[in-house]
């Protein structure tokens, strides 16, 4: 395996706590010569759904063959199984809890195997409450040192995916919700980019609005506003944004997770 | 020195100013080829106790030879001693205030010395407010670059250990306090499990009171109680730890620092 | 290019979102040896002042050929230039919207370009609203492999830089204001110590006042006043600072960005 692996963590560990630097040092141990870059370890404690949105984003845009350990676990130390598989190219190591919705639906699924060859799991037993340290991170040590994914366990019959909203979509009008809240307030709704694009023949014509609020047609980027202005876009993400320039659309528009963002023909 | 060196750095400086990045640039520019780890930035200012657990608790799990930079530190400028340190084939520079304290008890001593040979100093006066960047990076990077602990000052006669609660042992209870409260609200408790292991030929005859409330038998891990539910578990670090599954402990049983945490034979 | 090459980011992401996450993935993906470190995440959203101080202060410890990407960007898809220069031997890439101002007072100018020679630039329309992740990162991936900055496009006439408050000097002071306040609390005055010893030719012989209260002499470093007490000093910055010792000036002097710091001749 090359000197410049990389491996990416994405935990809801925090940064105060030992836990981080632990999973780290033991990664570094198996590993020593792997690059390890953080996607997040700020996740809401136990909260599946933001972490599996920043891995599904923030993966895809990994050199290929990036190893990308995801410890949101709730379930640890219980039976819930631990996965390990290749989609569009990326690995991952991850709890079967759903923490790969947005993986799965953004990337093709190449692989996939439950970990349970005894050979590559910890030969003593491992804390039961500290998974990422004690199991991810030496079952990362194998696959980095080359240990093919089918050598791990079997082919699962299944694996769990989140349960989504969708959007309903009418012949002039799509509604979604806000499904994420970025640091800037920003309100990322379920509407891609692509639905719009296909619904819609042409962009100008098509209007949007937050939580019964008209915001208004979609813009190239945010400071196409006014400062303090609400406005929608289609955003890095591919989904349809509702936001404010240089401010909050959270805070203005006092919306949350949920609300509806709905996209409809000028004049409807 | 091997290319893939790791070194450590663990200070109060928190995410936003530019005191972390100074330190790393200036590491960075002693000794190009090394690799940074965060322990963690976010101890609490001056918080020498947190920081000496983390320390003592993550600085373990390194790969031999890892260099540890602990840079919580209220006293600097002052006549406080900069200390150098092997312990369990770990090396650590640190300010001698008790940021050692835990590693010296779970790791062994093999070197000790105080840092004042002029040799490896920095020849120009540096910050007296700011030993990180213009102290700790420069000796840093001469013991990256292969000199000896030996050669950086004599060994001290003695060096500050942290004066930490002691459980009191019964012939049917440990008596302990929380010592340590992380991210997920988890209270841990200084009663080691080793120490219970050895009181309580029968663990589940144990029970375990958290201010006086009880919490019930030692468990294996969160997900074998309810959701909501408080449980007592050995933790990750070693010690009695008292959760609340998918919650927090701190807030459900409204539980601080000095708490009491006792372990019990049942029917006690 | 040398395999150690450095490359830091600055930015108002967060650490929560997937944003820095993919900023490095797709640098990694165009430049998979380089070294990447943060300078900080935690600015402010769209506050390019404080995003300056930090670039300014941080950067200058990196080893020279250091690549500093500087994202707070609140124009980002506007018609707001991207610029790259070389300040004192490090390497720059950012929007010309001031973020640059105190790495021009710390360092000097070597080269500065527009970049627009779309040779350089992503081929495909990249996202209008993250050019961090679509054009800062493939751009600094033709630096490091070692396209020249004088390929990116012309020199331009001017860039832009932030108005700043200037202290006014007298015979016997100099008045200035609070310009940053830090995770400790350290209210930073834009008072240049070089400034403090050109005018006076005994500092013992000086007081520091902050928002009309007097804080007292200049002191070596916070532990030579008791805990709790307010001090003056020179900081690691080469400014005049007010602090407390192991507490908050912020909170103890309840002072803010703006409040009066005066230095003046004993006695006046």
């Amino acid at each position: 395996m090359a000197k410049s692996s990389v491996v990416t963590l994405l935990t809801d560990f925090g940064t105060v706590d030992p836990y981080v630097a632990a999973m780290k040092g033991a990664l570094l141990s198996k590993a020593p010569n792997v690059q390890i870059v953080d996607l997040s370890h700020e996740i809401p404690p136990q909260d599946v759904l933001t972490a599996a949105m920043v891995l599904g984003e923030a993966a895809r845009h990994f050199p290929a063959g990036t190893l990308h350990l995801a410890v949101v676990d709730p379930g640890v130390g219980t039976e819930r199984r631990i996965l390990a598989g290749r989609f569009g190219g990326q690995l991952f190591l991850f709890p079967d809890n759903g923490i790969i919705t947005f993986v799965a639906q953004k990337l093709t699924l190449e692989t996939i195997v439950t970990v349970r060859n005894i050979k590559y799991l910890p030969a003593t037993a491992p804390s039961q409450t500290f998974h990422g340290r004690d199991v991810f991170a030496p079952v990362a040590g194998h696959i980095l040192s080359g240990v093919e994914l089918s050598k791990l366990g079997p082919v699962p019959e299944s694996y769990k995916l989140l349960d989504l909203p969708v959007p309903q979509e009418g012949p002039d009008e799509i509604a979604g919700e806000v499904i994420y809240v970025d640091r800037f307030g920003n309100l990322v709704s379920n509407i891609r980019e692509s639905a719009v694009r296909e619904r819609f023949s042409a962009l100008s014509a098509v209007r949007v609005f937050c939580a019964g609020r008209k915001v208004g047609p979609l813009q190239g980027t945010y400071g196409f506003v006014e400062p303090g202005e609400p406005l929608a876009l289609f955003n890095s993400m591919g989904y349809v944004e509702v936001a404010v320039n240089r401010g909050s659309a959270r805070e203005t528009l006092n919306a949350k997770i949920g609300d509806e963002i709905r996209v409809a023909r000028k004049g409807r």
